[in-house]
This record gives structure tokens, sequence and C-alpha cells, in this order.
């Protein structure tokens, strides 16, 4: 094993960013830190005004291994398992040859990040005014944070391996293919766990949308009576759905597993945000920061939910009270060649659109402040929850409308041309505020600073979009995951738009991590989370509305005359009933994990418990 | 730690029960074998004809110790933490001191089953023609049960001990308060995890109806209109049948730390009738039979769920067929006065009475192969396979009568009768076979036994009805759950009968496994097994019958008679889809563990990972 440092050149993994008011006695001081304690090798970076506002980050190949058993990370072992990174144990792990590259991209990025959170407060090391240190367990960058002196912590592209990357990925034509799959280890080893699970799961779901549009054409085609088509459709769309969901559980198992996940409780280290008081941890009897759980639950069912029950209500009247003075304006103001009547018309719901956006804008702060108030003690289970959150007054909110079109007015023409409407919104909104916009702005930057500063990918990462987390990626799919399943029955082209769009969509994503927004810092998980019970939500509620849309429509009432009004819904509630049962079957059929990766962390679990008694042994035999 | 083996005198704990013609040269094989190789104290004893057909087995305490080892059993740590039992580590557990004691008599009849069940082939030991024994990976003791040379095993009580536990149990009058429990710790160390869980369950559920039958009493008694007495009455019944069985998973989840059942997985031996071929366990790497989990499931999928299917189907339309023919019989033979007319009347029940029993019983047996053939490997699961098959075709076979009248009879006052009916056969009838009749013929034998030999408790012990598993007993609470929960809108008074009838039936319960029955091999268990599902299920069950028997009742559509009867249905329908929503709910919120349990759990792998690291850095260290 050789570490020799000086093989190491300096290459810029992550960037702070200053304030330019930051005294310079503070940016030396922490540079000092990062030398000194942090063994990080630093390097100062001037702006277009001459002020040294960037301190780039290094670390010699000896420094990230050494940190990297510390961040939990995990490695294949001799024998093919997952074992946890010991420096003392390199050998015995593959590819352990050339040590430069046996640390990918994003561990390397996992350490320096996890080291730059633990910078605390060392009295020793203290040498000038300090006293705006107040919290001696808080994280010295995230205090500076909150005191505005640092604006940004980023990790930056490494040139080379993004080039790489693309070429495999977006760029190459043959991914396109159905049968082709993304470099998924790849991308994980570049951008880490929660971003590659996001770029699976696309990928996953698109290929789904294909028998599911087919079909759709097929049952669309073929002579059946009204009935009997929307019921085969319904009854494949709920085996669809289920089944899709249940095999992504499996592939996400498996992924999770071989990226060494599955203990993800042990391996993840605090947020930087969080909060506590110095305490023993239970569980590892390690001094560290405790905030009990109980608080944190109490916070949540108490004030949190209460408070989003209260807005989706509040929502919810809103949008009647719309709808109503809507409906009484309509009635007045029923001239339809008058255009002063035309206009009139128009009034509420520009009124409405004029009060939901503010509303909605609230109602995130309002989830953000909460979460941060709970006080989540890791990266994904704060993530977790602020998602849930958004999520659930997002969908009460996004899909009020369409459920008021469908089973109140009734009116199928008008539910078509929403559907149609928001898919296209959907669609190219998206692109044009995500990746296009953003896209030229780059573009522009990076004219004027190469003409000023020459080629400093460094700097031109600086003037990238700040990188927001998953959330709006996630909600995009499921949005359109919505609209194909929950209206399924009577409108299955729907999904012949989602698959074009969705084939795009995929490489357009993929370019906005590689060049629109600032690189993210890797973060673990072990699956796509709350998004995983968000879309076993919205199959089970699909079953609901498309039987009901199928009781409702005018054709299948005809087709069943002979039936009493109470016989007919009661028929449709048995059927929904035995459609959910049936959901129900085949979910607990599928196991979640296949019989390999069950059996490896059943032996890595018994592995250890076996570990445990030796450990015991030897203990007892040394006091004897 | 003195084992000094002089100490132990013989104990009888299992008694081998061989038939007649079982040859000299086997019996007294097998007793050097349990000798010799199992380490155990033997002695033959003879039954009325002077034949030797009993063997009683002993042990010393030094090994049964050592056994323990292999069995997996846990102790309490002196941290005060649950840990494998490690003969070399027996100073830090608690209660060490004494080492007669140290081991219940759960754990020592756990240490005497394992031996006899893995009592193998040994052909070095083999002295006389054993070509009989065929297949050297199955036990011998097994092999000889199958060839009818050995006709029971069992163990037998420790007269004292059982004394000690029935004054503090079922025969002190205390123990009938409200706020007293029963002494749960000794009855799991005397008759192991298995039945322990089923009389804390049954204890726990029979204080649940407490409040139960007074909120339904006082819902009667105030002035409420139909409509609201039902509904509030539904939706108390929802959340107490949800908070009843969430408080149980906690409960349950506790008990099983505090008595080691966390890794079942592990710690549970095959059985003895497991086969398999001699393979290597993927998870422990050690030789092992092993049978693939996939073949497994292909028969339960593909061959036992179509059969039970078939089954229920069958016994619906063997129903279907009876109401019929019953229908017509009473339109033809209508005159009341006419006995004649009266006896062809009772033809069609009793035909169909004749018909159910004996297919009963027939798909009892098919159930047995079934569960036989699928090959479980552990008899914690091997019950819980059996179980569901039994419960299932129970569950609809019992409760298709009374849906039956609820819904398409709609006949209160049938149903009403029918209800009282079974829950008044289902105590006084199981009282009568299960307890009162075997314990008369318990005393019987014991007459004559103790006139014959004296007071020789084992060979009473022998004639005592054999132990048939938890299964009818768990059906029994089941059953009366399901009267309970299922009609309680309308019938709320139900829950007093069956409240009197368990406080009665918990201690005759307990006399049946003090006395009535042969002592049961202690079994593992982590919680009441499939049972928890079943209660669930019928949790959600009873929410869809509750409403439909409330939109059913003429009383609540005369107080709706401003809806149309769509309308009145949607509102049911709407009512039903929230109230099932509320449980969901509700099981969430609800967390399963308790944090003191979770918080232990955690800790014990996070030691075991630690310990399985440190093993790995040793073992790196040492080759360099």
């Amino acid at each position: 094993m050789s570490l020799d440092d000086s093989q190491s050149k300096f290459e810029t993994y992550v960037v702070i960013e200053f304030d330019s008011k930051c005294p310079h006695e503070i940016k030396s001081w922490l540079n000092n830190r990062l030398k000194t304690s942090a063994e990080f090798l630093t390097q100062f970076a001037s702006n277009s005004k001459e002020e040294e506002v960037f301190l780039y980050i290094g670390a010699t190949t000896k420094r990230l291994l050494k940190g990297a058993e510390n961040v939990g990370i995990k490695k294949i072992y001799r024998n093919k398992t997952i074992r946890d990174f010991l420096l003392e144990d390199i050998e015995n792990f593959e590819n352990s040859t050339n040590l430069e590259d046996f640390l990918s991209q994003a561990e390397k990025l996992k350490v320096i990040e996890y080291e730059l959170n633990n910078l605390k407060h060392d009295f020793e090391v203290m040498n000038f005014n300090e006293k705006f240190l107040i919290n001696k367990y808080d994280g010295i960058i995230n205090q500076l944070k909150k005191m505005d002196l640092i604006l940004n912590v980023f990790p930056i592209h490494d040139k080379t391996e993004l080039k790489r990357l693309e070429s495999i990925w977006y760029k190459n034509i043959k991914s396109y293919g159905f049968f082709q799959y993304i470099p998924i280890d790849k991308i994980r080893n570049y951008f880490g766990e929660s971003v590659a699970f996001y770029f699976r799961f696309f990928e996953f779901y698109t290929k789904a949308i294909y028998p599911y549009a087919f079909f759709g054409l097929v049952t669309w085609i073929l002579p059946f009576s009204p009935f009997n088509r929307f019921m085969i459709f319904t009854i494949f769309n709920l085996i669809w759905n289920t089944v899709f969901l249940e095999i992504w559980k499996r592939t996400s198992n498996e992924l999770s597993y071989s990226w060494g996940m599955f203990d993800l409780e042990f391996i993840d280290k605090p947020r930087a945000q969080f909060r506590g008081l110095p305490s023993i941890n239970p569980i590892t009897s390690k001094p560290e920061l405790v905030y009990p759980k109980k608080n944190r639950r109490n916070k949540k069912y108490f004030v949190s939910y209460p408070i989003i029950i209260l807005s989706i209500l509040l929502a919810f009247f809103l949008m009647m009270i719309y709808y109503s003075i809507q409906n009484t304006v309509n009635l007045k103001f029923d001239n339809p060649e008058s255009y002063m009547h035309t206009a009139f018309k128009m009034l509420p719901s520009i009124g409405y659109s004029i009060i939901v956006i503010p509303l909605n804008l609230i109602y995130k702060y309002i989830a953000i402040f909460l979460t941060d108030w709970e006080n989540h003690r890791t990266q994904p289970s704060y993530e977790s929850n602020l998602t849930t959150k958004l999520f659930v007054f997002y969908f009460a909110n996004n899909f009020m409308t369409l459920f008021y079109e469908a089973f109140f007015d009734r009116n199928y023409e008008n539910l078509s041309n929403l559907l149609v409407s928001m898919l296209i919104v959907n669609a190219v909104f998206n692109k044009l505020t995500e990746v296009f916009a953003p896209y030229l702005k780059k573009r522009i930057v990076k004219k004027i600073i190469d003409k000023r500063d020459g080629d400093d990918y460094e700097k031109q990462a600086y003037s990238l979009d700040k990188y927001e987390g998953l959330y709006s990626d996630y909600v995009t799919l499921f949005e359109q995951y919505g609209y194909i399943t929950l209206f399924s029955s009577i409108f299955p082209w729907v999904a012949f738009a989602a698959l074009v769009n969705n084939i795009m969509e995929q490489r357009s994503d993929a370019f906005k991590f590689c060049h629109v927004n600032q690189r993210p810092f890797p973060s673990n998980a072990n699956g796509i989370g709350p998004w995983k019970i968000a879309f076993e939500l919205l199959g089970i509620v699909s079953v609901m509305t498309n039987i009901a849309l199928i009781a409702l429509h005018p054709d299948v009432r005809e087709y069943f005359k002979g039936f009493s009004d109470a016989e007919y819904i009661c028929l449709f509630v048995l059927i929904e009933h035995g459609l959910i049962i049936l959901k129900v079957i085949i979910m607990i059929v599928i196991p979640d994990e296949s019989e390999a990766v069950a059996n490896a962390k059943q032996r890595y679990k018994y592995e250890s418990l076996e570990a445990l008694k030796k450990e015991r042994l030897a203990r007892s035999m040394k006091i004897k």
C-alpha cells in the first residue's frame, strides 16, 4: 500500500464562497483550521473584483481514504459481499490496486462534506476574537453561513469524469433504445445514491409506460362495449400499477444492497443544522448531540400535521368559494356575444389564480419552517418529512380541481381539456424554466468569464443555479403518474403523451444535472423515500376514481339500464372493493426482495451476531 | 462455577413412549445413543403389562447448560441487556450464582427436544441391523415415529413448579381483578413463549372488552336517534379495535424483546420433519439440509392456494344450494300446523349439517397434508402456514351464514338468534369438550393408576390427551372477536356476554394446560403469529359490515328519507371509505415499538456490526 502524498496534485473538490464583507482574519483562520485539523489542501481564489472570496478545497488520497472509514462507506469485499471499508483491511477489497481511483467521486465528496460539517470549535486553536461563534456544538461552517459570512459551499464538477459520464449516458444515441439501460453505477459513483435512484426510477417508470400505452391503444381499437372496455382497462391499470411498484421495490432493494445502503440508520451522519444537547447516543454509546424522538413526534402530531390539515381545508374552501362565485357570475353574465360579459366571466378565475399563487408559496415556507423546527437528525429523514408535507398539500391542491370536474361537474370535455393542458404545461413549462433558461444564462455567463479569466471551471460553477434537491423532479413524475393512472379508464391516450415526453425529459434532466445546476453534494439513499408511498397511495386512489368514472359514464349506465340506481351503485361498490382486495393480494404475493438480496442481508446480520458472540467469548477468556 | 455432576439427582424431563411391538434391541440401542452421544440420563419404565415401553429422559445441569448455547437461548446480561447465552461467559449473566435454576423449565426442555430431534445416524455406533433407518439426514426419532415404533415423545410436568405456578395464576382469587396481571414471565418460564403469548393476548383482549362493553351500554341507554347511535358506536368500534391491536403490537414487541425472541430467524432450528438436501446454508455457511425457498413458494402459490380457494367456493356453493332448497321447501310445505310439513322443512338443514361436518374434516386433512408437503423449515413457519389455511377456510365457512342472514335475508331477528346461539355454543360446548370431559377422564384414570402403581406422575401424564397446538384456542378467541366486532353497531350487548365468558375461560384454559392436556414442548414465538393479521383483517371487514348493517336498517333509511336511493348509498360508501382511511391513519400514528425497545434492538444490531468490523481488523492485522 503506497500512499505517498507528493503523488497527489492539487485538485479542487469543493468551493467555499465567502461574502465579500467577511473579515480577512476569519477567512485565513478557517483556512488554517482546514489545513491543520482537517488536513485538507486549500487555495484561495479571487472574484472579478479581485476580492479573495473563494476557497478551493482539495485533499490527498491518503486523507480521503482515512475519512472514508468515518463516513461508513461500504465497498465490495474480495468474497463479492459488501463490507464496511476499513483502511487497515484495504487489500481485501476489490480494485484496491489503484488507490487514486479506489474511492469514487461521490465518496470523496462525502468525506469532504462530512469533515466540513463537523468542523467544531476547538478552543486551543482559537487565536483571535471568536466570540461570535457562540455555540460550541454547532459546526463552524454552519454558524458562518447563518451569519451570512459564508454564502455557499458546493462541490464542483470533474471535467474529465463528467465528459466520460455524459458520453455513455444521454449523449449516447444507443441509450435511447428500449432495451438499453442508463449507466446507473457510473451515475451513482459521480452523483451519489440519491440522484442515481431518481434516474433509475425515472427510467424504470418510462419503460413501464410502454406496455401501458400499448394496451390502452388495443382496448381502444377493439370493438368492446364501453363498460367492458373501461373495466378491462381499469383492471389492467390496477395490475399494471401494482406490479410496476412491486417490481420497483425489488429493483430498488437490489440497488440499495449493492450500493451498501442497507444499514443507513448507522451510516447517516447528523445534518449540519441538527440541534441537540450533548449526551450519550443510546445506541452507539458515543457522546453525541441527542434530541429525543418523543419531542419530534409530539411536534409533528400536535403542530405540524394539524397545520397541514388546516391549510388543505383552507385551500378546499377557497376552491369551493371560487366555484360558487364562478357559477353565480356565469348565470348573471350569460350573454356569449357581449365582450363585457366574457370579461366578467374571466374575473373569478383570474382572482383565484392571483390568490392561489402566493398562498402556495406561503405554504411552502411554512412547510420548510416546520420541518426545520422538527429538527431531524439526518438529511434523508429531513428530506422525507419535508417532501411529505409539500406533497400532501400539493396533491390536495392539484387534484382537487380535477376531482371537481370529474365528479361534481361531470363535464368530461372540461376534464379532458384540463388533462391535456396540464400535461402540456407540465412538459413545456418545466423544460423552459428548469433547463433552457438556466442553460442560456450559463452560456452567456461562460462567455463573459472566458473573456476575463480564461477557462476557469470553478468560477463558472459559482455562477450556476444552486441545486435545490430532487423534490421538483419527483413532483413532475408524480403529477404525470396521476394524470395517467387516475382517469386512465376514460382517457387511455394520456399515456402516449407521457411516454413521448418522458423519453425526452430523461435526457434533459440528465443535462440539467451535468450543466445547468451546481453540482450537488452526493447524498445517501436506500430508495426513492416517501415517493414510494406517494405512488402507492395514488395507485389505490386510482382504483376508486376509475370505478367512479366508469359508474358515472352515461354509456355504462345505459348498458345496465335493467338495474335500479341502488343496485347499480352497489354493483360498483362491490367491484371497487374486489379490485382493492386484488391489489392488496398482488402486493403481498410479490416479495419486496429477491431471495439473493434477502439472503445476503441475513448473512451479514448473522456474521455480525456471530462476531459479537466471539468478541464476548474472547473478553471473558481474557478476564480468566 | 461448579458443575459437579453428582449433585444432580435423576429428574424426568421427557418421556419416550415405544410401541409394545418395538424390538428390544432398538430400545436399548436408542437408550445407548442417548446416554453416550447425547449424554443424557435415562431410565426405563414399564406399563401395566410389565412391558418396558417408557424411556424417561433426564440430564445433568452441566449437560443442559452446554446445550443451551446451541439452542440459541438468550438471557439477561449484567448490563440489563439481552444477550446470547455463552457458557464461558456465564458469570456475566444475571442469576448465575445458582446454576441449577439458571435455566428455566422451558429452556431445559428446549435443549432436550433439540438434541432428541437432532439425533442422527452415526455409522460408527451402529452395531446391529439398522437397515430400516434409511435416511441418514432424517432424525432417528422422527424415523422411528414414522415406523410407529415410537408412539409419542412428550415432556412431563414438574409437580413443585406447577403447584407454585398455579397458586399465583388462576388459583389466586386476586388474579381476577381488573388491575391484576397474570404472572406472564412465570408462565413463559414454564410453558415457553408460544403458550405465554397466547395467555398474555387472551388477558389483554379480555381487558380491552371492558371499555367496549361499557361504551356499548352507554350509547344504548342515551336517547340518540338510531342513526346517531349506530354511527357513534361504529366509530367507537373502529377506534377501539384499531387501538386495541396497535397497543397489542407494542406489548407483544416488548415481550418479544425481553424474552430474547427478536432474531428468531437465526435461533429457530429445523423441524424434525424438515426434509432437504445436504448443502451449505447460504446465510450461516454451515452444512445443513437446505430446501429452496422458491420451491416452497411455487408449491404455495400454484397448488395450496388454488386448492384453498376451490374449497371455499365449494363450501359457498353448498351453502347457496342449501338456502335455495330450504326456500323451495319452505314455500311448498307452508302449513305451520302440519307436523309433516314442519318435519320436511327441517330436512334440508339436517342434510346440510350432515354433509358439512365430514367436508370440514376432509378440508382439515387437506390443509395438514399441504402444509407438510410445503416442507417448512421451522416450527413457527409450519404452524403459521397451517393456521392460515385452516383459518381462511374457517372464516369463510363460519361467517358465510352470518353474512347471508345479515345482508341477503336481512332478517335481524334470525341474525340476533344466530349470534346468541353461536356465542353460547362457543362458550358451553368448548368448555365441555375441551376441559370438563378430559378432566373427568383424567380423574378416573388417575384413580385406576393410583391403585395400581402408586402416585406415578409420569404414567398419569401418558394417559392425558395429547397437546394439539394453540390453533383451536386462538380460533375460539377469533370467533368471539368476530361476533363482537362484525355486527357490534346493532348488537352491542354481545360484548357483555363475551366479557363474562372470557373471565371464566381464561382460568379454565389455564387449568387445561396444567392438568387436562399433556405438557407441550415449549416453542419459540415472537408474537401471536398469523393471528395478528387475522384480527386486523377482521377489523377492516367489521367497518364494512357495520356500515352495511346501518345502511340496511329500516330506521336509518327512514331518518334519511329525503335522500334518493342513489344518494343514500353514496353517502354510506363515502362514510365507509372515510372510516377505513381513519383506521389506516390510526395504525400509522401509533408506532409498533416503544422507543426503548426500538433503541435496544438498534443497539444490539450496532454492537454486532462493530464487532464484525473489529474482527476483520484483527484478522487483517494478524496477517501482517
